[in-house]
């Protein structure tokens, strides 16, 4: 048996999501890319549009049309939300897949129906697929056709919550979760709300009790040990480019002795590379362009709450790298394969 | 009997504070600066240092010695914490004053003792001092010889959940504050935490736990209804120059039909230009450079938490604006006057 | 004959410049503004649109078409390139017009059309206007009933220039000129170019070699002295909001004593409120927000050459700031009406 | 003979330079990094400090005095600018040295004295250095002992000029050249200059007429041809991290056909991967955290000028990463090694 390169295609590059699978995959040593497809940017050059690839990756942007998946091992979906569920629903070869929009992520039609606003077309698959959270799927993931890259709010929330829940040590059912993110995860549309001067010095919080990623995040938590909470999810807009960072505040009736959820969170995440357990309160730029998560958790006697602070960068850990950690784990690659670089932090 | 204009004095002029107040003074159509000082900058022409008031006020530094208090009506003390209490202790002279540091604002030495991690001097003035925020205590500011200036997150925070508490809707004795602040918070000092390259392009938390504004936002919450919540209050620092966008989370067992929320906040305010309650969650550019304070609050049914949003400008509404609000209010002039620009929101 | 204020209307107030106009003339002790008009926003308040001014200004935009002029004083023109011209061609009422586009700021047809790449629907209208800046033109621009206000790039750049070229310093036909400037500038359409994650921690130089402002400041330096220098304008665009600085190289023959550059500036500007001629280098903040231009001139022996550095806030000096120093000219007030602010420098 | 990796030593890793070496290092295939020295620092590890290397990069910090230098091949020194002359002077062994210091980078000790303003230590080493931009000196970077790093805007200014020079286009003695950089270009010590507040949202010239760089652009320029160019250099402060842009203006006599000056520039950089020759004006961020870099070069026939635009990353191809060049040239590897990543243009 001969060996041969894992063979991937970039469906829908040209996004923020899209250009962050091939900086990161142009330098994964074990695949090699077959196809990018752009309907805005069919025919053009990568780098006549982006000229960061001048030199490095000359390849095209094809139409979805002309996409053909055979001696394709694996896809990555870029997507718009809805628009993946369409392919999905009509795909039929034998390539496995992620998914990096939100269609495949909630386990429940009517779930998604209630925080999406309209029928999901391909509920049968919602089913079959796997939830592309790599330190808590780990196993699942590995056999999976179809994984859904997790949201990147719900990654740096569910990260902070996990080992307290797992230690069952939330007493109040109800979890608040602030969360502030850089631009890139409102997408590369140009519009008012993500003009330049709209968000230089400037700061603001959207989506209130209304954002799609509470159900997602309830949902990962609520997995864990078969729970029922809920969370009060609220993203702020930050005028940086990159980044996530998550401060969650979860009342508990437990005693906990100084320097002991540090031992719990290493623990926990004992066997996890990407996620680091920290002594003080990360920054985001701590793993900017990488695919780290640092955690601070600490507790605060006079008021018996546990306060948890995490950071993403929301293009990698929180879409594209975790992305690339899903194939490494599918592939059966070392799981920080093409991922390990220092972040840029200065 | 002739009438003449209200002659303040500056002491510490040489900090964000201090040049805020003296680019809204300036503008005041009746008060008269007689006096700035500032031990490292005196001798110097404050445009000279500070080129953005050339040809617009051109005064001198004066040391602290050098201050004689005769004919001044107002001193505004811009000196850091520690250091107004020690100026207070030894002032025997007749001006009123108004202090911009944190050494008067607690009502308790063991409450200060205990958060600021040393002994108050001067514990019979903390007595005798009126906490400066113009919505709550109007009535004792009119009269004080000693206004303590509310600190910057809470005046944010107290802000809004005034209304919260006065109408007893808060059922859980613990409130979530979640607040971002720009820089100049931290001061003009050069630091590595204030450094351009640390701070650009990043987001922190800080102070979790310990920030010494907590017991203050506790303090005045309290004091609206003989209560005694607890508030897990966490700063962040903000890559903007000014700004505070605090994000509160508060349990209700009341239920509350949609729009009554902001009737409520409307009622609470009615007397107060300042405050503006809004339709959505406000930005923390819709106030900047100025004395407003924006509030956005809403209820979640499904986790029956009311979020209150509220922005100020932390130099303005958060320090100087609020203190020469505390002016006009001691010295019988129309609560808005000097103050009424519109922000510099573009 | 009884008092009355100036009656104004800002014909195409939603935008940045109209915006900037708003914010500045609701301060003027002078005037009162009459109508606003948007044709994208007609019949909305314009605190509903910009929160800023809420509780400030709540008057609602109308529709050009509803626009009457009776008792109209003077006319804000804030409208695109190209749409001010066909404004001025057909109106015929008795207002004054200041012109805040390009359409009416060279004087020659055949120059616009060569720059602008398109006729000129008014090229009559096109004699009878006077560029507007006022340091160089206040006595034309007194009786004026079209001001064509200038660019932003030229006001920063003809300051800087002037007493040079009065002063027949230059020696080279050539003067490079090195503009950088903020976003604001590009107008508030979202686009690609202005979107938050292109500008952030970016810079570039755009419209090499054919950017239209450079006839402009080509024709006002040589109406100095009927001299035909050639200029090199590069712009560039800045990751601020708010500012232009602009470098100016210019060849000299002359011999020049350490000094002299400042005192010619200032003789040159001594009657100048808004021109601060300074010691070193300004920066754009410290005009931010003000009608100020802040120069700073200066020699290098070894190479022979002037080097100026001029700053404006592109949207004060150089577009309603400026646009209300020429109505101040026009009605006759003090130049600095309205427009005395202490820079928001901090 | 055994095969064993290149040993090198860090000297002054406690900087910005020095932790992007440790950032590019740490990915490079053939090297092995032995010991990282830093006095403030000594004796903690160096993910304590930085935590972005947490996981990564656990080693310690130690003093210059641990240092030894058995079995290291090559010496990074990234000392501050008089701190490594010393340190030179004093080495006496075998290591081949490559120092980011200004120290070695002039030929001559009078030019050093003049612009520096002290007396060179080492005047005999000042010949023997080699000035290691890779692009123009290959071949005596190759066999050289101690190879001066070239300063950012030095590298800018002359990439973006050498095509020029060599082909005689440059008529005028006199070329001006307006550079703009990051603020990581001023260190990593805090100051006022480099105060969040002071830095956002603003920009500024400095160093106009004086700055060190001068003498060393002419220097490189003039050794290509054997020319007397004089440059007029101007360096600006950017509200970014990273990055450097230079507009360079040059006065030609010839007459120059649309596109060709592309050509030349490809020809000249034909056999350089790190240097593109793009079709339009480059951004910073187009080779942001890389070693490239990006140039347009234009002519603008109604003034006889080209303009030259040119950027790079100030901390890459302005100093470590040509800093690994460099040792990729000395030590015979592939010279992209260890330094073909993609930018991080988002």
């Amino acid at each position: 048996m001969s060996y041969r390169k894992v063979s991937v295609a970039v469906i829908g590059a040209n996004g923020y999501t899209g250009m962050e699978l091939l900086r990161l995959l142009h330098f994964h040593p074990e695949i090699e890319i077959k196809t990018i497809t752009s309907e805005s940017q069919k025919g053009r050059k990568l780098s006549d549009v982006y000229p960061q690839f001048n030199g490095l990756f000359d390849e095209e942007f094809v139409s979805l049309e002309e996409f053909d998946d055979k001696d394709v091992d694996l896809i990555f979906l870029a997507l718009p939300h809805g628009t993946s569920m369409d392919f999905i629903r009509q795909y039929e070869g034998k390539a496995r897949v992620i998914d990096l929009s939100g269609d495949f992520r909630l386990d429940s039609p009517e779930v998604y129906n209630e925080w999406y606003g309209s029928e999901h077309l391909s509920p049968e698959k919602l089913q079959e697929s796997t939830y592309g959270l790599c330190e808590l799927n780990r196993d699942s993931i590995k056999d999976s056709q179809l994984v859904a890259n997790p949201g990147c709010y719900p990654t740096s929330a569910a990260l902070a919550l996990a080992p307290l829940i797992q230690h069952h040590l939330i007493s109040d059912e109800l979890i608040v979760i602030d969360s502030k993110s850089g631009v890139t995860g409102a997408g590369a549309k140009p519009s008012e709300k993500t003009h330049y001067t709209k968000v230089n010095d400037n700061f603001m919080a959207y989506g209130i009790g209304t954002h799609r990623h509470t159900p997602e995040i309830e949902q990962t938590i609520n997995a864990i040990t078969e729970n029922h909470y809920k969370v009060q999810f609220t993203p702020h807009l930050l005028p940086v480019n990159r980044g996530i960072l998550t401060t969650v505040y979860a009342k508990t009736d437990s005693f906990i002795e100084e320097g002991s959820l540090k031992t719990l969170f290493e623990e926990f995440y004992s066997g996890d590379t990407f996620v680091r357990v920290m002594d003080s309160a990360p920054t985001i730029k701590d793993v900017k362009a990488t695919n780290f998560c640092n955690i601070f958790a600490t507790y605060d006697k006079r008021t018996s709450q546990i306060i948890v602070v995490s950071v993403i960068d929301n293009l990698v850990k929180g879409a594209a790298g975790q992305a690339i950690q899903n194939m490494n784990i599918m592939f059966g690659f070392d799981e920080t394969l093409g991922l390990s670089h220092i972040p840029v932090s200065i």
